[in-house]
């Protein structure tokens, strides 16, 4: 045992001396990042429940949301207010109705319905959002993880694997700070995307937009046009477009949006008319009176980004500090998520580690489909929810975790 | 032509002659219901968010639901609240999941997915809710009508087909006040749904108790305990119990359940712990501060009936009086519909009359599968959402053409 490793044995054993109870697991709001949206649970207020149009907000109808509030976030999400439908609380659901639909009954321009297709396979980029991995292995679509070329989508090979290969119905794609490396796809990635040949007819593009508006500096870009490459591009209904207000306002009360193409708009309108009469329009008008316009959001944001910078700012000062040369994490411009690359084989052993220490850390393996990071490196570092002292006793300790791990592998 | 017939064709000619705008076509609350539930839209109200045992419900998680508004509805409707889940805004999106969870996935004791049964059907009891059939439509599951004997469930006919025939997996049932019968299931009916022999293991029985708390009268009966029975009769997964607070608060802005067996209630969890993170549970916390109890609900729902038991009145009056001895008519304790059934071979006609004289009436058919009214005699009138006046005005007018259509068929 090497002078090195005794002292981190050490650190180790006074870490767990001293019972942290701690969690860096999921991207979640701090409490503080909550308040700011308390005047929702006043919202809309008394005898407030019509739309501009006199609607009463109260009744059944109104499936495509409030047209509004889809304004608003059509001009957040560079989509026409007529193509963007408001939902639900969740957009993961909209995903997995996507899903359903295109399972049981095909979408536009294709040849039936996907259940039909033997190998039927999705294009999982690596390390990417563990539920959108969870949603495909519960369905049973086949997931090809397509893992980065210098930090960035490897566009070539995503390209062959398109072309070659009709049983690959689509792909995932995290346009904006993506979950969980916090890269941001460039314009010319993104026609590569909208434009490349694909051997399915009814290939699609699954455009999940949930950091569009999440930025961590004073750099605001605004979203990539996915659906205007792609309509000039010839390929229209590619894109299917996925955003929420979820880390907007309150994660679990929130709206989300589904935004595409006008053939792909009714197509979810006609599958999701045999579902329900009608989204939640009272939230969605809160929504609306709590942010009034575009505008309104983007300084909401703001205020979240004075909460948060600050928390990555330590995170990332504190990885420097401990880890130096000994792993590579991403430096994100936004989102949620920063991503710690450790040595080879050493990212389960920290991780258990950590957690027998009382840091509790995603599962390795978790930014991968079925869970198999096979050179067992990426940890998924979420420093949003705890406190600023509880996030610093947290991350120096998984620093430990991981130089004792990379010691004890050699 | 008659001196009767003339009599009617001027009357309609006179009916139409005054422009009417009216709407008897879905089973709507009114203006005057809708503002019961108005402190709503400032409820939970500020730093109200969190529930009994501290947790902050504006974040991620709670996938089951709130537990207090689980209690009360629990209460409500005769379930456990450890085996009643509460969801989104949609009780019509649980009973759709319910059948794409089966069809993809199979359901406890099934012998695999849904999908891979041959000509898999559903009974289908006639008139019935014209959502459920639109559902099993969307679906592909071929629906077996059934229509009533002396006005209730044709349990031998039920029966018979049941246990013939595997690839029957299951069937609809709304237990209370029916849409659009108004029939209410006795002890006796609900014990044979539960205790009946069936060919497929896996048969299921979708028990939509949307009108539970929807009395017309001071007679409040308790809900059937179909779990209980269906265990007791060695069927304990049969039964999926749905309901929501669709008629209850605001129709889009509710909160909807699905109670069943522990089996199904995991079942359950297990597929939307794909779709979602959880709920929209600040609206659950604000529907439990607005009903507090369960007794809060039943309070608030004779609010309602005060509303609503005067205009089934009205209408009924004026059947009575209309139409006599030429038709036939629901006296409903509960629930939001009458249904009429006149002469056979009249209701398209009478409908037809009635939309070009500017009342709206459900498109015949409606309450049959496949819009297929084989007698074509069925009406479902929906008396809640019109004032007074135009309830008055929009029902003596059908009752006009009613008389014409059955006279011009004579």
């Amino acid at each position: 045992m090497s002078e090195t490793t005794t002292e981190l044995e050490h650190q180790y054993a006074d870490l767990k001396a001293k019972n942290l109870k701690l969690d860096l697991t999921r991207g979640k709001p701090s409490p503080a990042q909550l308040d700011l949206s308390n005047p929702l649970l006043m919202l809309p207020g008394p005898e407030d429940f019509r739309d501009a149009s006199g609607t009463d907000l109260r009744n059944y109808g109104g499936p495509d949301g409030l047209p509004e509030l889809r304004e608003i976030f059509g001009e957040l999400l560079g989509i026409p207010a007529a193509q963007l439908l408001a939902y639900g609380n969740a957009s993961l659901a909209i995903m997995h109705d996507s899903f359903v639909h295109a399972l049981l009954h095909g979408v536009p321009g294709g040849t039936g319905p996907w259940r039909d297709v033997d190998g039927l396979a999705f294009i999982a980029p690596v390390p990417g959002y563990d539920r959108h991995f969870t949603i495909c292995e519960a369905l049973g679509i086949r997931m090809i993880p397509v893992p980065p070329v210098d930090g960035r989508l490897d566009i070539a090979t995503i390209r062959d694997l398109v072309a070659a290969d009709p049983s690959i119905k689509g792909m995932w794609a995290v346009p904006a700070y993506a979950n969980p490396t916090g890269v941001t796809l460039t314009a010319d990635e993104a026609e590569a995307l909208a434009g490349m040949d694909a051997a399915a007819p009814d290939f699609r593009l699954f455009w999940d937009n949930a950091y569009v508006v999440h930025h961590l500096t004073e750099d605001e870009p605004q979203p990539l046009d996915i659906l205007g490459m792609s309509a000039r591009a010839g390929h229209p209904d590619r894109p299917l477009v996925f955003a929420s207000t979820a880390k907007i306002t309150f994660p679990g009360a929130g709206v989300a949006f589904f935004g595409s193409s006008p053939a792909n708009v009714e197509w979810m309108r006609l599958h999701t008319s045999a579902q329900t009469i009608g989204p939640d329009k009272i939230n969605q008008l809160r929504h609306l009176r709590f942010f009034g316009t575009a505008e309104g959001v983007r300084e909401h944001m703001r205020a979240h980004r004075e909460i948060v910078a600050p928390r990555f700012s330590l995170a990332l000062d504190i990885l420097e500090r401990r880890l130096g040369d000994s792993a590579t994490w991403s430096r994100p411009l936004g989102g949620y998520f920063i991503n710690l690359d450790v040595a080879p084989g050493a990212a389960s052993l920290a991780i258990r580690l950590a957690g027998e220490a009382g840091v509790a850390v995603t599962p390795a393996g978790s930014a991968f489909p079925y869970r198999l990071d096979p050179a067992d490196t990426n940890i998924r570092i979420a420093p949003t929810f705890p406190s600023l002292d509880d996030l610093e006793a947290a991350i120096d300790a998984l620093c430990t975790c991981v130089l004792l791990a990379e010691e004890r592998i050699g």
